[in-house]
């Protein structure tokens, strides 16, 4: 293989000659072979890099640290880069020692050398140009690299978002197709109250949107970068009003609001947004898991379970078991739900492990959140088209559970006092008689109450009542 | 053992005379032997309680569903538990199966003998007015237990960010006490650049305020209950104006800005706001764990280690080393940290152990929540009365850092490139030399630029140099 | 209060006159108020600490390192607090900075100060019998406590042991109870095949019963103990026979197989032993908590769940729904489940926190593991005696899920091959007509064949068929 | 694209006509892309499976179930695929609902395909060989897919272990290389005592070397399997002695010490021996994290840290700062600790949601513990040859520690007592003094007995004194 000599702290090394990348990619690739995830595996990532790098030339222009020359080059190769160039020359593995520096310097490497090829000179000729020098003027790895990572999940959750709100319309659609259909409502397993099915799919598309406002909040304080803090807070080598000018810009190029910290020796430190967004995350987690396990719940069966409710089928269930169909969506989901609640663990153990003036675990971090944004969005979007969308009421079940369940005396108690709808429930359980049948007996309600009180509207809302049924 | 008879649906059971408990909560007390830990380990969680129930009592009695005898009594049996009464009879351990109904009962049930006390009658005597009928009226225990636990959550949270404004108001007293003092910052634990070690003390004060905000937030989401959504959260055994008057009427009474959810079904199922409450205190705790790590490591020594502050001496430090003396306080937050976020799992996995229409698994969260706010509270405090605000500069050992470190090079390369700046530090590094020294040697700079860029005060923050400082 | 003074490396302090616990005790008590639970919630551990401290007493006396009447002394006080003698004077909380340095002083100034009074000597009178030089003698913090907690947590193994076989012998009955009792297997919740209800419950048993050799594979590490390594395992301060001697006084005293690690500067640090007993814990939660899960949906229903089995009432299931009882006590298991899995994850931190010679997060460790064993012990018990033996079956749902279900299909796929099944499965399952009825339709099996195929004996265990059933 | 039809259970479907994979694993292409990891990123899961399809095939010929030409077809194709051929037809993605079976259904489509080809029948033509009937013959893929994954597993954890004893034995060589090298040791951060840099080293191998025989322990469970016990354990569709002869075919077939559960429902459902297998990579993962945790410590500096060793260069460790070089080799094993240590939380939660006959969360299982296997491997082999076998020792450091630290005054106690020392150390701390220097002032030891006490060899290993050094 061809190659191009570079040369770094530790001397010289061979480059792949059409590599746009350079010496410290290059060892980076050698020392890291772990996750087998490149960079360019969240392209997120890569345009958030390109934007960082842009706003720092545009702010080191306007300050005289970097020519109108060099300036512009830079900007027009991270513009080049944000559009889709030269992706496949982000390559180093997402876990990977040193706190960034190897994705920032893959980032300045590229820049440098596309800007290069843009001023006529070749890859490796960084005396015209330089990956630290210039691509990398007044910036660190330790605010260049947070504050890249925290626009490009803020990218990641934007489909995230349409994700849940799509999957929240569908489950508001099914709520309105089964508002008529009268069911049971379980509590602790055990037959409840009753209820609608539009109600329980209401409920569940309640849950989900909930948690769109959450992960705006979380965007919110990603958005508060710790640009122009260089390495560790103080901003060594910026001129004093680079970090605020490099801010706007990058506020400009991201049509973000974003934000410098207040206080930006903390802020390369702390690791605090980076947790709220992965609790985010793991909540919804939780919701996910919870709205598939009632999924796989209500439609058990065919015969033997509860089967309120059917799934559409997508693939035959069983190698052994011949016309078994499973809930195979939901469980796919409910897998995602845990690997997004496990690796919550790893991304909260790395920013525990943050010392004195930085987090050198911040890489295992940012590509776990990378990967749970798309893991959530991958698998609500599944759930949304290869699931709910799909699913079937079983009215008639429905109806079955309803009619031959004692809950209903619940709604008798105010009328009958506790401890004869405590013994009611007792016979009916015993003798199998109906609750409605076993009161009229006793005479302890006119039937015009009883319907009243009965009837369906009455028990899943609350509803005033006249007449006989109003007394108690 | 004096006792009396009471009944409920499994039929007779003894319980002690003097109780002012009852014969559910006598069950609960036989059934659940688990953590040791009875409500009363949570007084907030008791007054909780007794404001729902004085609610829900007012508002049953704006509607005619409870006398004024019975709601005046109940209201003010209420009143005497909030003020501090018989909580010694809220004995049920609190982990426990039944989804909180035996907390709730173990309520009801004082309440009605209080209140039966307050009217002449004995104990027991629930005729006159009962547990269920009249204490619990237009309630479930799956919304007045939650919106208790809510609001008990949310005075739990009030003595630990006073914790966290005090120990921020210590650390930000030691940032001034030492904002004079010069040190090298470390970043990855290799020498950076340097910093002022009242810069550090700073940020650790502005790592830990930023989650009083989160906290806050958290609180908000807390006040969203479902009071009048009863069993399942279609409100059965409520009248339509039930839900939000005994709303106001909490708002009323605890004086927070409590409101009802919107969709009372999902909120009676859904433990996003605990979710969330419980990340934050986990976020808190990362952040406790890392401030204690470092003021264990920037302690380390006394000879052999960073050495550069003190922390006071608590206690002696070994069994076997005369004169150790270990950094006792920090090692204690850094496992309650550790608990905190390892019931963070506890709280996620119940959340996530919901079916249907209601998490049966609330009491663990409920649990362990108001123990992590416990724990936080009382290791911050420590933390901060026993360790930050004894802590003590060592002044000496900073300096000699400065001096003796190559970071400052980092300095000079805006001044006299990457590359030369880079083969100053290698040869500094290996003869010992200082980096000032070679530059001199070299004649890369002049005395005057050399001076100005590594003063402390240019070093520390960005500053505009002058003159041949300023070239470049 | 009456106190005397004692001195320490920090000067005097009091401690109170009656307090057979000294200084370092009582520094211990002012500075860590964190868990609320001290020492002596775990006699096990107290028990432990007297049995080391004894074997060092032995070990010492015989190389002259301490007088016969000094070691009679010890010895003597320690055999009375293996028998219950001053438990209430083990006072530290649990969770503790310092590495368990004050739970080793706790004993030790117990120890010496009840020797002294076995010598004729007040408190405090170290001068005759000092905490330190005597008691302490030849160890440090660093191996007496690891070394007595190892010791504690395979004694709080012995009950666990007992509760897990107790319950699977309970299981066992019921397995053989209902070893007539034909049910639908589910996979997937889904209706699978059949099985008998007693099959379920042996595998129940056969599950949990394998835990017991994990837990004694656990132990037979826990045994390996640091002892005779002192402070960093190099064994400073000791006679070069003094850690062979002590390790088998142990033994001898302990009844235990105790050895000495190989290494002791590993094993003063490691903490894969505590890291495998927790996952051994985890490993039983799981378990136990899958168990409840499947207990709750068996007993699902009453009406409008699987209800195949009925749960022993314990306790009224609704503070609103009459008639209502729930699975309460699978659910407390659930809890305790979460909790113990939870706090691994505090213990798996606590682990990774050590830090070169030592870890000095034992504490939060040892708390952990300690009160999960206790956790696991009680909620073991409390399902079985409460729940577990008195469960019984609901014949008549079993029987109909068989008969009505299609899974019965399975069983025919040898003989009318997978495409017939799948077909005669679809047309089942719209019609809802029989299998058998279907396939007798089709001429596809002879009654017989069908009849032998079909049998439950031939459904829920491999059986040679013969004739007809044979070919295919 | 060409494709050919095929059909199942849903209906009729195209796949692609090159393809050797049928209609089941079509859909499942189409269901799942969530992870993007297919099967084939895991080679040994796929010979695995091949192995168990050839070890049922042979049990299945000698009972009569499958022709000798179908059972040797069968047989051929999974050699070849043994030997490496159509590993890219594997293309399922591990993370799928359905519990397996659409990796399952994978391996029969793929064998049969091959199967049919060395039959002369073309792709699809499956009257002649059928991946259901013939392929999967006597399984499920609730008994075939677990079994493979086991033996998968088995073979994962091979270089794994060899990864580890061969940095155990870099580690052993560089114990031997600084036996010499005196150094202090330190517990919580604090001087303790001295120890060799070679004692500190063998430790660390001795740690890691302990994870061996728990990685055994673990794969002799996991060679405990399920095959034979079909659908859910009951054998359903399987001769009588089929279950014994498929198990001892796939013991001669792998060469492993494969046995048959006892209990095959509790076996087709119990996840023990995967969160076994997890909890010891955990353990692994604690013990690297803490090894690279030491390893950043003891390198730290150059200038202001502990610099006791040297980590040899392999990156640049910074884009702003000339000179400096980073830890990055350990600090990219503690992030693999943590993604291992957080993706066990992702396994227990998958195990615990197993329910009644089946734990359909499986997938997500393997998918982990294949990877963390890898990830390990790789994170161990790169900290071996990229960092530990060029560490250097900075011997002066070490010896510069020693000398002034006043940890040394411990070894002094057992001979001027504990107060005296205590009273030493306090002073040489203040005045910075020598503790010899004081111990000579106050002559409290001869300058035998000092030196004879405070020599290297006598400090870090027990060792019998003489003369006056032996007394008291």
């Amino acid at each position: 293989m061809d190659t191009r000599i570079e040369h770094d702290l530790l001397g010289d090394a061979p480059v792949p000659a059409q590599a746009w990348y350079g010496i410290q990619t290059q060892r980076a690739l050698e020392n890291f072979s772990l996750s087998g995830t490149p960079i360019n595996a969240f392209p997120e990532l890569i345009r958030a890099l390109a934007k960082v790098k842009a706003a720092a030339a545009r702010a080191n222009q306007s300050l005289g640290q970097l020519s109108d020359i060099k300036a512009n080059a830079i900007a027009a190769a991270c513009d080049d880069i944000v559009q889709g160039a030269l992706h496949d020359q982000f390559v180093v593995d997402l876990i990977q020692g040193g706190a960034g520096t190897s994705t920032n310097m893959n980032a300045n490497e590229v820049i440098a050398n596309l800007a290069l090829a843009k001023l006529g000179h070749g890859k490796g000729e960084y005396r015209h140009l330089h990956p630290n020098n210039d691509v990398n003027c007044s910036q660190s790895t330790n605010d260049a690299y947070p504050t890249a990572a925290r626009l490009a999940m803020v990218e990641a959750t934007a489909p995230l978002k349409v994700a849940i709100e799509a999957i929240c319309l569908s489950l508001e659609v099914k709520g309105r197709e089964f508002s008529h259909i009268l069911k049971m409502g379980r509590t602790q397993l055990q037959d409840a109250v009753p209820m609608t099915l539009g109600q329980e799919f209401d409920a569940f598309a309640s849950s989900l949107k909930s948690d769109i406002g959450r992960i705006d909040d979380a965007c919110k304080e990603l958005c508060v970068v710790n640009l122009g803090g260089t390495a560790i807070g103080t901003g060594i080598n910026t001129h004093p009003a680079y970090g605020v000018l490099a801010v706007k810009a990058l506020a400009d190029i991201t049509g973000l609001p974003v934000t410098q910290a207040d206080n930006l020796i903390d802020a390369t430190t702390d690791m605090g947004a980076f947790v709220t967004l992965s609790s985010v995350l793991k909540r919804l987690a939780v919701k996910l898991s919870k709205l598939s396990n009632d999924l796989r719940l209500l439609s058990s069966g065919p015969r033997t379970g509860l089967g309120e409710i059917r799934l559409p089928a997508m693939q035959p269930g069983s190698s052994i078991m011949p016309g078994k169909v499973n809930p195979v969506i939901p469980e796919a989901v409910n897998q995602v739900a845990f690997q997004v609640i496990g690796t919550d663990m790893t991304i909260t153990m790395a920013a525990e492990a943050a010392q004195l003036q930085l987090n050198a675990m911040e890489p295992v971090i940012v590509y776990n959140l990378l990967n749970n944004c798309a893991l959530l969005t991958r698998a609500i979007a599944m759930l949304d088209s290869r699931c709910i969308q799909g699913i079937e009421a079983n009215e008639a079940k429905c109806e079955q559970h309803v009619s031959s369940s004692i809950g209903i005396v619940t709604a008798l108690v105010p009328h009958i006092g506790y401890e004869n709808a405590t013994r009611i429930a007792g016979e009916a359980l015993l003798s199998g008689a109906g609750v409605a049948e076993l009161v009229r007996r006793d005479g302890l309600l006119s039937d015009d109450a009883l319907s009243q009180i009965l009837s369906p509207a009455a028990m899943v809302t609350p509803v005033e009542l006249t007449g006989a049924a109003k007394a108690h």
